[in-house]
C-alpha cells in the first residue's frame, strides 16, 4: 500500500489494472478526464506527450497503457502533485511519467518549446467564481475555476510546448466551444476532430472534446455522438468500454 | 397549374400542402433548406422574414405554414426567382411571400437596415471552383459555389438586416464550422443553438444547422443530433416528421 492521507482513497482505474489515490475532499477525477484519456490521439511509440492541469495523474496514467513514450504531468497545486507521485510510484510508472508541480503558463521554457507530439488538457471549466462563491474548498476551486490559468494561458501553451504536425487535446463545456475553437486557431492549433458528450439520448450535449494539429490545414470533422447514459439511466456499452476495457468482467451482465 | 418550363415539375411540399416548381436541371431543393426551415426560430406572428440565397423559394413556402409574418426571398439567380414567383402564386401566398431578384450585398439597403427580425440562408457550400470544374451547369454551379457571394457575404448581410435581439439561422458543412461561427460572432449574431446533422448513427456528420442572436451573449447550445437515416437506409421518424408532418399518413406503415 502506498502512503495514503487523511481522506485518501487508493481507487482502481479498471481499464488498465492500475490503481490511482483519490480523496473526496481533496481531488477525484471525473468521467471527463477518462473521455479526454480514450479520446486524444496517443503516439504508441515515439515522442514525448504533456498533460496539462493533470490533477492527481488520471490522463498520465490512463495514457501509460497505451504508449511507450515518455509523459509528464504538469500540475499547479502541491497537494495534488503529491497524490500523483505517490500513484505513479505505487504503479511502477516511475521511468515513463513524470510530475512537475509548476506553473502551466512557464511548461515550455521548463519542458521545451516546440518539441512534444502530444499535449492533453483538462483544464477550468468555470470563470473566476464570485465573492459568493470563493467559500469553497480551495482544491477544488483551483481545478473547477480560472484561478490559476485561463483558457487561452492553456491553449497558449499547448501550442508553444507542441512540434508541428503535433496534436493537443482538450475537454471543455458546450457553452465556451466557441471560445476554444477561436483560441485554437489564434494559436496556431488547427481543430481538426471534434466529438460532443451528451448525458443521454434526446439531451444536449454536456461536454465538448476537441483535437487540433499545430499548423493543420482547416477540415474539421464532427465525430459521432458519444451518449454517457441509456435509457434505463445505465453507463452505455460504449462508456463502460472506455472505462472498464473490452476484456472487463463488467461488461459482461 | 402553373406556367412549367422546359423541364420543370410541379412537386409537393408535403407536410405544408403546398406545392412548388423545381427542375432536374436548373434546381431542386434540398433536404438541407427543409431542416433550415424546420430548424430556424420562426415568429408566429410578429417582425419580418428575409430569406437569402433563397433558390426556388422553398424555404419561405415552408415557413409560410408556420407564421403570419411577412416573407422575403433574396434570389441573385433570375432563372430560379421566376420559378419561386410562379410557385407564391400557384399556391396563392402572394400577399405573404415576396420575391426579390438581387445581389444579397445589397439587400439591407433595399430591404432595410437592423430591422428584421429572422434571417434564414442555406448559403453555397463550396469554395469557388477550379476551372476544371467550370463546365458544370452554371445555375449548379452559382447555388452551389462561392461565385456571387461567400459566406462572409452571407453573414455580413444577415447581421446588417437584422435588428438588435433578431435571429439568424444558417445551414453548412462541418469542414466550414471554425469559419461560420468566427464570422457570426465577428459581425454580432452571436451562436446560440448548434445542432449536427448525422447522415445514420455511427457516422461522421456531414451538415450543421446553426443559430445566432443579433447582439446575444455568449452561450451555445449544441441541441440533440439529428439522424437522417436509420439502420435500413429509411428516413428516420424524426426527418419523415420534418418532411411529412406529423398528421400525414406517409408516417404511418
Amino acid at each position: 500500500m502506498p502512503e495514503l492521507k487523511e481522506d485518501e482513497r487508493l481507487d482502481y482505474l479498471l481499464a488498465e489494472e492500475l490503481r490511482i489515490i483519490q480523496s473526496p475532499t481533496v481531488f477525484s477525477f471525473s468521467l471527463d478526464a477518462v473521455l479526454l484519456a480514450r479520446f486524444a490521439s496517443v503516439p504508441k511509440t515515439r515522442g514525448s506527450i504533456i498533460d496539462l492541469c493533470s490533477g492527481n495523474g488520471v490522463i498520465p496514467l490512463l495514457m501509460s497503457a497505451k504508449t511507450s513514450a515518455p509523459i509528464t504531468g504538469v500540475e499547479i497545486q502541491e497537494r495534488l502533485c503529491d497524490m500523483a507521485v505517490r500513484s505513479v510510484q505505487y504503479n511502477k510508472l516511475n521511468d515513463q511519467i513524470k510530475i512537475v508541480n509548476g506553473d502551466l503558463k512557464n511548461a515550455p521554457e521548463l519542458l521545451g518549446m516546440e518539441k512534444h507530439t502530444l499535449i492533453t488538457c483538462n483544464p477550468p471549466y468555470f470563470l473566476t467564481p464570485s465573492d459568493g462563491e470563493l467559500n469553497m474548498n480551495e482544491y477544488v476551486a483551483i481545478a473547477r475555476h480560472e484561478i490559476k490559468c485561463t483558457l487561452e494561458d492553456c491553449i497558449r501553451s499547448s501550442s508553444r510546448l507542441l512540434k508541428q504536425g503535433g496534436k493537443a487535446a482538450f475537454v471543455h463545456r458546450p457553452g465556451r466551444l466557441l471560445d476554444i475553437l477561436t483560441l485554437m486557431r489564434k494559436y496556431r492549433v488547427e481543430p481538426k476532430r471534434l466529438r460532443f458528450v451528451y448525458p443521454k439520448s434526446g439531451k444536449e450535449a454536456n461536454t465538448v472534446l476537441v483535437e487540433g494539429i499545430k499548423d493543420g490545414a482547416p477540415d474539421l470533422k464532427i465525430l459521432m455522438p458519444l451518449y454517457v447514459y441509456d435509457e434505463k439511466g445505465e453507463y452505455t456499452e460504449e462508456v463502460r468500454t472506455l472505462l472498464y476495457g473490452d476484456e472487463s468482467p463488467f461488461l459482461r451482465r
